[in-house]
């Protein structure tokens, strides 16, 4: 078992193996130390992130293999060296649009940011926890996209609005920082470049492959000052193995994790 | 402990997770049903891969959490539900080239292919096995790669060779058949198209993201044809939640695996 980092979030996170994706960059720059294991939730908000926190992050060493009714193995073997929580672009659909059923209170949204944090580092008090808030939205580019989809029928009342992402963006880093928890302000981030309503979202709120590439750098920052990218080999590189005696550099090689 | 698919192969499987690579796209269609394991190991041959079968598929569940000398642990919770073995790029270095640490005989080749079959099957014999045949070799591309690193000190002795590299790869074929497993013959799929020298290869031996996608649409094949697309998703699908209760659906949802 390799040390895993967890991607824990919506749909944002479920699209990072797409092409250009960060969490399958993250998957790339890692391929021989560590699995980038994707738990991605289209559609979901923190309320219903709640709801599998037991069997994403058993909390005891037994519930590794808690086997539910119907035999479905859940948890995993080991507690992540790492878990990436990126939740609110859900929970900050408003109650006039067609999100509604995924609008969570910020308050409740911090609340249950919390939760999620305070469950993880509960089971595993050393494992890395980056809370990311959600990114900005392009108003106008939701409204292209559901015409895109819908036509003339398409609503007109935005789902999203920028200003209200901004509130759940801003309590997310507020929560980080009470928690002394590294952060990622994609929300502000983004918007510090021109035109980041085109460049960076392919529908005024799903990211482009240069928004996947923001969202992969700034959390590779963070992993990089963890020391993650010192972390050693599964196995031993290519150049150490003696084609006369391979086995020497198997047995040499057992990395202390 | 959801259901997981190993990708066990050399540097062509280590870098799937690219921009544009077959594992991450792998990854991408499976995302709320499987784990994607990327288990690549750059300029390796299938007789060093025999040395990791052991950690990588372990046999017996109490090996799942074997503790080597260092305290790494190693292996899986369950065995996989998939491996794709891609190895014979580097078995087929030629002898008077540059790769020549690498080279195995192609008898070799195909006896350690069948034990790393025949290992992965005693532990799990149901777990779907797809062997895939190494790429095609574009020498001139291979030599324009070389000079591009070297300049002129660039060894002007072929590393490899498409015709070597194509008796692997009938190799390959040979044993999946007799095994009576499914095979992707990348090398001979590859060259039923014009151009495939610059199309699917970025250096006469990896793959650009055209090349990407031919494994990933013949493997995706294989996959489907054993029913994976149906696989249930983990969690239940935003559009079954119910606001007002959503933990009904979360109790309602437990996938059979």
């Amino acid at each position: 078992m390799r040390p895993q980092i967890v991607l824990f979030g919506d749909s944002i996170t479920q699209q990072s193996f797409r092409s250009g994706g960060w969490g399958a960059a993250l998957a790339d720059i890692y391929s021989r130390k560590v699995d980038v294991v994707l738990r991605g939730y289209g559609g979901y908000n923190t309320r219903w992130a709640l709801l599998m926190l037991n069997q994403i992050f058993p909390l005891e060493p037994e519930l590794y293999f808690q086997v539910c009714s119907c035999q479905h193995q859940t948890g995993s073997a080991k507690p992540p060296v790492a878990v990436t929580i990126f939740f609110g672009a859900n929970d900050a659909a408003r109650l006039e649009g067609t999100g509604k059923r995924q609008h969570v209170p910020v308050e409740e949204y911090k609340d249950n940011l919390r939760k999620i944090v305070q469950h993880i580092k509960s089971g595993s008090p050393n494992t890395l926890v980056i809370l990311i808030t959600p990114p900005p939205i392009d108003v106008e580019g939701r409204r292209e996209y559901a015409r895109s989809l819908y036509g003339d029928k398409a609503s007109e009342t935005p789902d999203r609005t920028n200003e209200a992402t901004g509130v759940y963006a801003k309590q997310c880093v507020t929560l980080a920082n009470e928690l002394g928890l590294p952060s990622v302000d994609v929300w502000s981030k983004m918007q510090e470049t021109e035109g980041w309503q085109k460049k960076f979202l392919s529908d005024g709120l799903h990211l482009t492959p240069e928004g996947n590439a923001v969202v992969f750098s700034e959390v590779v920052k963070i992993f990089d000052e963890a020391g993650f990218s010192d972390l050693p080999y599964d196995f031993p590189p290519n150049s150490e193995i003696d084609a006369e005696h391979p086995e020497k550099a198997f047995l040499q090689h057992c990395p202390a994790v």
